[in-house]
């Protein structure tokens, strides 16, 4: 390092892990960038907090979520971190084709959060006439879109979905980190902005931490500089993909019939249940016997009941702790 | 590190770092704490920042600041946080003893940041009068003080000062940082919270980022717990005060008579002009000629004239270089 480069650094982030990004996410996401657009965070945690509050400044008074996506003011942090930025928060249904536009517009949000590559949780691809819908809803309306593209590195079966912000780099901002492709504990992350908004969001990056780690975001660079951060994806996938497909077999045979949706990328599925099954009971139950898995109530904004289904992740487990965890939910599930 | 290690941490930071800095903080601070009282942060900026919106959050209205001190709201992103926190921002003279704490009773306010070992920017240390008053206008008022321990580490002639969180535990919040001791680009500190609010600290560090890199925190804790920060901080106290002599024999040979001040402890002294002088245009001329020094408007909150006074560094000047620019400054003075 650079003595100058220890001392308090930009609040936009190190120049050199900036223009890494900003190729990165050109070659890779198919984004419409440059390095002045791209503002280092913390992780997504950070980025849509950063994101918020600017927009909270510049006038936004109402932020929608998904639903089912992140969940509500008590069970989220990025809900609460919406409201700490004095914004009043509405929910918008995901149906199969992604985000409903028509209740977004109906919603009277001037901010919307979305997980267009790979709804979170239920899987959906946002479909291509929802995703063109979105973006002309947010050059109609003045808005915003927040896209929180966590996982689409890892995608098995179709090509890459590039990211929205390509359609509309005006109004869209892309928010990435290394939580899913290094780990969570890296806390690297960036906000892709609008090229009017960069400063907005670096403003609020200053008055939160006045910029991250250079150390760490020097080390960021010269990973994927060198080549090492995407053979790293790439070997990767591979091992996710045996991790999924190992699932989709084991659910096959132990529980034939139940429908897996969600599969076209990341780390879960969602298997759907019969309509009488006890979608709480079957995770707690799973839970006792060391399977971790969530009901998708717990992502619901108001918690009520939805078709019971179970999101099961397969990220954090190795590939032969699969068939047995599969097994004891099957088993539950008769 | 252990593969759980790798996973989203604790938001108030690794226990293991807790550990350490708690210990660190009642072995060379003097402070009365638990590493359930400790918050890892970005640094001072994430940590003042964290404990503001906490305050607010609890009820607090008004905050106080020193002056001179971090400045205005213009300058500062400290006082630019607090705004954005929802606080109304006051400021409070400082004297030769330190904060007038009848003043800031005077100013209503129910939240105050001092720098009580090593006054920013004048260098005065608060007197024991002061520190009494202060935490008993604390517990008065059912009000907090926020300790920003920035340099205490670095003191020459005397005994260190303990932090005044010692005197009050449930009145102080006690903000520490490596950016003086390491480098402001490992951007790692600690909050010490009162033991009723490391909570709300904590939750306000969950929506800000969910938590600091535990890569770096398990580093600082290993750097810690070996030793090698102790025998690198006594190190360079002894390089720093090299520097700060070199900075006293230069001034009081090229411009002698003039009052050096504040050089207790850090790595800044206070140079107090004649009355006629001009600090701005001092200021302006060193630069030109390449000797970085501050006039102390820069640090008033109004900006406006009192006596004229130079701000001058030895923290990040090699000691080779102090003698020529205190010439220059000299020859600027004549």
């Amino acid at each position: 390092m650079a003595t100058a480069d220890l001392d308090y650094g930009d609040p936009r982030g190190s120049a050199e892990l900036r223009r890494v990004i900003a190729g990165y996410l050109r070659r890779v996401r198919a984004a419409a960038t440059n390095p002045e657009q791209v503002i280092v965070s913390t992780g997504f945690a950070q980025g849509v907090s950063l994101v918020l509050r600017a927009l909270a400044q510049a006038g936004a008074r109402c932020v929608a979520f998904e639903d089912p996506g992140y969940g509500n003011a008590e069970t989220d942090e990025t809900v609460r971190a919406a409201a700490a930025a004095g914004l009043r928060v509405v929910h918008v249904p995901v149906d199969d084709l992604g985000l409903d536009v028509a209740a977004l517009e109906a919603s009277g949000a001037q901010v919307v959060v979305v997980t267009p590559a790979h709804q979170s949780p239920t899987g959906v691809v946002l479909a291509a006439g929802r995703r063109q819908a979105l973006v002309d809803w947010a050059a109609r309306r003045d808005a915003f879109v927040i896209e929180d593209d966590y996982d689409s590195e890892f995608r098995y079966d179709r090509e890459p979905v590039g990211v929205l912000q390509g359609l509309a780099p005006d109004r869209v901002f892309t928010i990435g980190t290394t939580s899913k492709a290094l780990a969570p504990a890296v806390r690297l992350g960036w906000v892709l902005a609008p090229p009017a908004l960069p400063d907005a969001v670096a403003a609020e990056k200053l008055i939160s931490d006045r910029g991250s780690s250079t150390l760490d975001q020097l080390a960021l660079a010269a990973l994927i500089r060198s080549g090492r951060y995407d053979r790293h994806l790439r070997r990767m996938r591979v091992i996710y993909a045996q991790r999924r497909a190992r699932l989709i077999d084991a659910l096959a045979r132990h529980a034939p019939g139940t429908r897996l949706t969600g599969l076209a990328a990341g780390f879960h599925a969602v298997a759907h249940l019969r309509p009488t099954a006890d979608e709480q009971a079957v995770v707690a139950a799973a839970r006792e016997r060391r399977v971790g898995l969530y009901g998708i109530s717990d992502y619901r904004a108001d918690g009520t009941d939805g078709p019971p289904q179970l999101v099961i992740g397969f990220g954090n487990v190795g590939e032969r702790a699969i068939e047995p965890g599969i097994a004891a939910v099957a088993d539950l599930l008769r």
